[in-house]
């Protein structure tokens, strides 16, 4: 009887548990259904949901007096909205590949410090077009993306690591890395900080691979997060083999911080 | 009998429970009750507290060394201070309340990145005058506007909406968004941003409106926060009828991200 | 029986809620134990872990383009690594002991705006010398130091305060606040940063200390936190004695704002 007890309390229990669950600072990037609740699909405007409180939506016709202040050229008469709490590389590369498969622009790539209480950075990204439906297929392939580009995100209390491959960058890592348009591409990403200088180090030094960029807490390149990125470019087995060896070595670190927990894929790891 | 000892188990779990939610991301707009404890209320500095972690003092004679740090003219002896953990909005439309009702100045107002977790901003409001009554008074007032200013925060697991309104915006809101003084002014902000983007362009497009200023994560006006603001000013009923627009799409929008929470007002809505 | 079942349930309970609360905000500080799991020593580079989700890691010979990238002169073959999630005051003062223990030398001070979800910073603090061993023991010197230079950080749910004083300033006191190098030197740290503003006040009434410098969220000095610094240098009882008076005040404001809990140093007081 004692032990029907304890179940019934520890379902009630579990209940009021996992509504604060999804309010903890790693725990952010939880899944979230792709909607179809009335109240979202009523409006044109919204077109999805994805991994990372991560929101898709549409403007068919930019009001003037926003295109002004917002800094876009009026000939953008649409615009793709992409934003979320938790994310930027899995955002960005996302974005990548929605302007690589449609008729659409990178306009902004803004990244808010957030991650709900996490380490690292959200996002806000603006697809343009002349047309509606160019900018809802971009923001539709960049929700469905984020799935894979979540793939190599690892946390648990202390941190997390990211990492990010693709064998041909297009124009949003270009704008927001200075990525080498069409060549392989990649970055690593540790937090706390001091486990992304590691991680950059041991990448560069396991493959012949050309550096672009080191983004730290208060050197740029961040939002004042507690991360260290290193992006780097080259060839595309030198690139793939760099991340490979800094996440090996990034497990072995961050899991010292919080040794209880298991350090596993947000999703399915796609980097091999 | 089980129930007995189930409810017993449940109260106990509730004291810690509800210490851990007050900690989470978007619940952190909670009510905390004016504060009359022997502890604060022994110091002649202590004034108020407020919802949103926020606390109101006064310094009747600021020391020069501090007013030549601060930057603050010495002909202020008396600064009054507010400032909260969560909410920038609210405390800069309860400050510009404050200024109509007192004699006292808007000395700084300052955003830090903050909301406990969640996507926005905390505040630190300076206000000055010759004499420590006028500040106090300042002071209480913004406090006890804070009521009223946070009616129309609405937030969820995923993000927050906020909608302020003023028929007749003063020194505060010129201060911190170039508000033109003496006409009706409003503001939107979504969060995550991309929920902001689509706030204000509803808005502009609702009714004829000027706007004044387009805020981003990292284009200015946010201190890298998780939002996009709009503000604007015109005609009152214009002002009014732009923000219930935007108010009415946003709920719609933030709810997608998180389907099981309903959106309510942090206290009471008060545009109307 | 009752009891018995109660006290059954609650240590479950405890276990899961002992969990949550290393993701509360205002709780980050909690002590991390000195590793020696299999997985963060079987590296070379890990040195150890500390309070705060604090790593300490040693990189013998950096890489040449990481050289290049983070700024760092070639002669500084080697680089200690001090970086957390929670505490910057505690990290520079331990590392102001770690530099004048050994021979390194402090490249790199950044304040990353974290606390996981809490009002103030994180830390990445980078070490450089020509011998390995050197960066390792003063990586080693402030890991250790952490558990001292966080004595006088005390946190409730609704902000924090801290304290810090050293006798002698030393360079990394030197290049992250200014301070004169040899002399007394000491902070005052509140946050939401109203309550700060008046601990400065409260400090430099105390006692005839010069004023360093005064950071606030959004005029410089800090990295968007919701603190407010004052810095000071002077006699060493000077200095001391404000920053006990502001220590005193500091405590009886905080407790206003979350009146339920208890506000205790996160280790031990070491200023008396």
């Amino acid at each position: 009887m004692k032990d029907e007890l304890v179940n019934k309390i520890m379902d009630e229990l579990t209940k009021k548990l996992g509504n604060i669950e999804t309010a903890k600072p790693e725990a952010a990037a939880k899944a979230v259904e792709d909607c179809c609740c009335e109240a979202g699909c009523g409006l044109t405007e919204f077109v999805g949901t994805a991994i990372g409180h991560t929101i898709g939506l549409v403007i068919a016709n930019v009001d003037h007096q926003m295109h002004e202040k917002m800094g876009i050229d009026k000939k953008f008469r649409s615009i793709g909205i992409l934003g979320g709490r938790t994310g930027a590389g899995p955002h960005i590369f996302a974005a990548d590949e929605a302007v690589k498969a449609t008729n659409s622009e990178i306009l902004k790539i803004e990244l808010p410090r957030d991650t709900e209480g996490g380490a690292g950075h959200g996002s806000l990204i603006i697809f343009g077009a002349e047309d509606v439906s160019d900018v809802r297929r971009a923001v539709e392939v960049a929700l469905r993306e984020l799935d894979r580009t979540f793939g190599d995100v690892y946390g648990n209390n202390a941190g997390h690591l990211e990492f990010q491959y693709t064998a041909r960058a297009s124009y949003a890592l270009n704008k927001a890395f200075g990525a080498p348009i069409g060549k392989a591409f990649g970055i690593t990403v540790g937090a706390p900080a001091a486990i992304g200088v590691l991680l950059g180090d041991t990448a560069v030094k396991a493959a012949t691979v050309d550096v672009i960029g080191y983004s730290s807490p208060a050197n740029g390149g961040t939002s004042f997060s507690n991360e260290v990125i290193l992006t780097f470019s080259g060839d595309s087995g030198a690139v793939k083999q760099a991340i490979i060896a800094a996440r090996e070595v990034g497990k072995q670190v961050l899991v010292t911080l919080d040794p209880a927990t298991e350090l596993k894929s947000t999703t399915q790891p796609y980097i091999i």
